[in-house]
């Protein structure tokens, strides 16, 4: 079989909706689609459910084409397991048999990883990362991910957890983070939820007018600080400045690590454009050795953000032996 | 031939001296010696002189023998380019074509890595990392050097450079490195350098009485204030338990990098034993998300400190295609 004849399916597994996508080699998205991914008694029924939307997408490709197999992204998943563990936005508890499960009831190979690890495979293989062997994901949202490619693969570590980089200590002692209770965290102030918290210390600090203080505090979201940023807004710029400070900081620690070359930046927070991106840059330089500074790309992802998911979760297929 | 016929030359280039050592697939050191490296007109004087002092070795080897190659340790070590680049301790500035000149010189192939690699590649054949496929290996002595392996692999980063660990910030504005000038780096903190630094802090700023103080400042070394330490010295003991809990967290940000299934301590400063050990590992788990929690081998290197370098350097040889 050629592969240019070959699709594969691309799964992202969200707490509240689940999104698929049929795709191929060049990564266009024939079909896609969604589903809930709450509201059933089992994640058997869940599965369930799954198959039963995909049969009739499965059944209408065309003549000379074939599925080749499966890929999930999904939060907390294990890659060498094919496992959904633990992950704190799922209804279902514990340890979950994803890729056992799925690839049974198909009868197709399934691959499963982290959501941030499928946006970096996504990237490689679709997006600004075409070409690159080495260089690190960050997923800017509700909360920090990161998936870490070097060498050409992803670092999956000897328990397939690695690439937290979101969960790193970038202020020893400083704001406790609501979920892990871990203090300092790369999310803690970098997560659209850390940009408003940051708003809400910055205006509680200071007597200074801003657009910010027209909305009640617990209406404040990360979208209105940006739009009242780019009204020039003093508070909300210093709150992206500072963002940007600490994210530079920590991308910087990164760096040192793995020597990227590039930083793929991701997710609902980089609509913020150069006002993150400004002050990231600045200290991210200012804290590394000279044999790293002004050689690291950092840059934007190139993927729609409500295609990226998908594209990543369905480029572990193409990494599946046959 | 039999790979059980093959020796390998290590060479671990340091500022003032030159170690050399034939070495079998076991890591048995065979022949050793050193040589200064200070003190040659030229790079090429000084291969010159190294090429003297191994030809003599190279041709008693026993018949049946055969010398495969020859690995090389040093500071700011590329082993994309085989290059040694301005490195802060060498008597030459500048890019050194290392690998170039060795192996046109003595006619064998030359491989060449930092000193930080040299040893993790080392630990991976013939110490404490024997079988593991991710592993960090941290160097603490005068400086803080770093060696990460993971899925088997040294990661090098796309310049070949990764792996700098000790200069990844961990107190953000904290103590100035005396060299980098970054702030409060790893290396600033728990180099024997900082350890000494960190003694006379805590001096400064109690009047508490301590066997410290029978030296004068300028005599303080990470020795003295070891020795102290294992006499009860309450001054001397905090030193180490704040040494460790800078180290400890940063230690919890790698395994957040990388997930490793070890991180392996080796260097001068380790010879405090527990006084280290201790406050590291329970700073590490503190600051680790509950799915690290409790996996991570903290260990001590099981290679004699003078021969690392050495096996080290020399196990590169293996790696080495024919």
């Amino acid at each position: 079989m050629e592969i240019s004849h070959e699709l594969a399916i691309g799964i992202d597994i969200g707490g509240t909706n689940t999104k698929w996508g049929l795709v191929n080699h060049r990564g266009d998205i024939i079909r896609k689609g969604d589903l809930k991914t709450e509201g059933y008694p089992t994640f058997e029924a869940y599965i369930d459910a799954l198959y039963n939307t995909l049969t009739p997408v499965m059944e209408e490709v065309e003549d000379g084409k074939t599925v080749k197999g499966i890929g999930i992204g999904a939060p907390n998943g294990n890659y060498y397991k094919g496992t959904i563990e633990y992950a704190p936005n799922l209804q279902w508890k514990g340890v979950l048999d994803v890729t056992d499960l799925v690839s049974e009831k198909f009868g197709l190979p399934a691959s499963l990883t982290n959501d941030a690890n499928a946006a970096a495979i996504g990237e490689m293989m679709y997006g600004a990362a075409r070409g690159m062997k080495d260089f690190i994901m960050i997923t800017l949202g509700t909360g920090v991910g990161s998936g870490i490619v070097a060498n050409g693969h992803l670092i999956l570590g000897h328990d397939g957890f690695a690439g937290e980089l979101g969960h790193t200590i970038i202020r020893p002692g400083g704001r406790k983070h609501w979920a892990t209770k871990l203090d300092g965290s790369v999310e803690a102030y970098c997560s659209a939820t850390g940009i408003v918290i940051t708003a809400k210390e910055l205006l509680a600090t200071s007597t200074q007018e801003s657009l910010l203080r027209n909305y009640a505090l617990d209406e404040l979201d990360s979208k209105k600080v940006f739009d009242c940023a780019i009204q020039g807004d003093a508070i909300a710029a210093e709150t992206y400045r500072f963002t940007g400070q600490i994210l530079g900081e920590a991308l910087a620690n990164f760096v040192m690590f793995s020597s990227p070359e590039a930083i793929i930046l991701f997710g609902g927070v980089i609509k913020a454009g150069n006002l993150l991106l400004n002050p990231t840059r600045e200290h991210m330089e200012k804290n590394l050795l000279p044999i790293f500074q002004n050689k690291v790309k950092l840059i934007f992802s190139e993927l729609r953000e409500a295609d990226a998911a998908i594209l990543g979760a369905s480029a572990l297929v193409w990494e599946q032996r046959d």
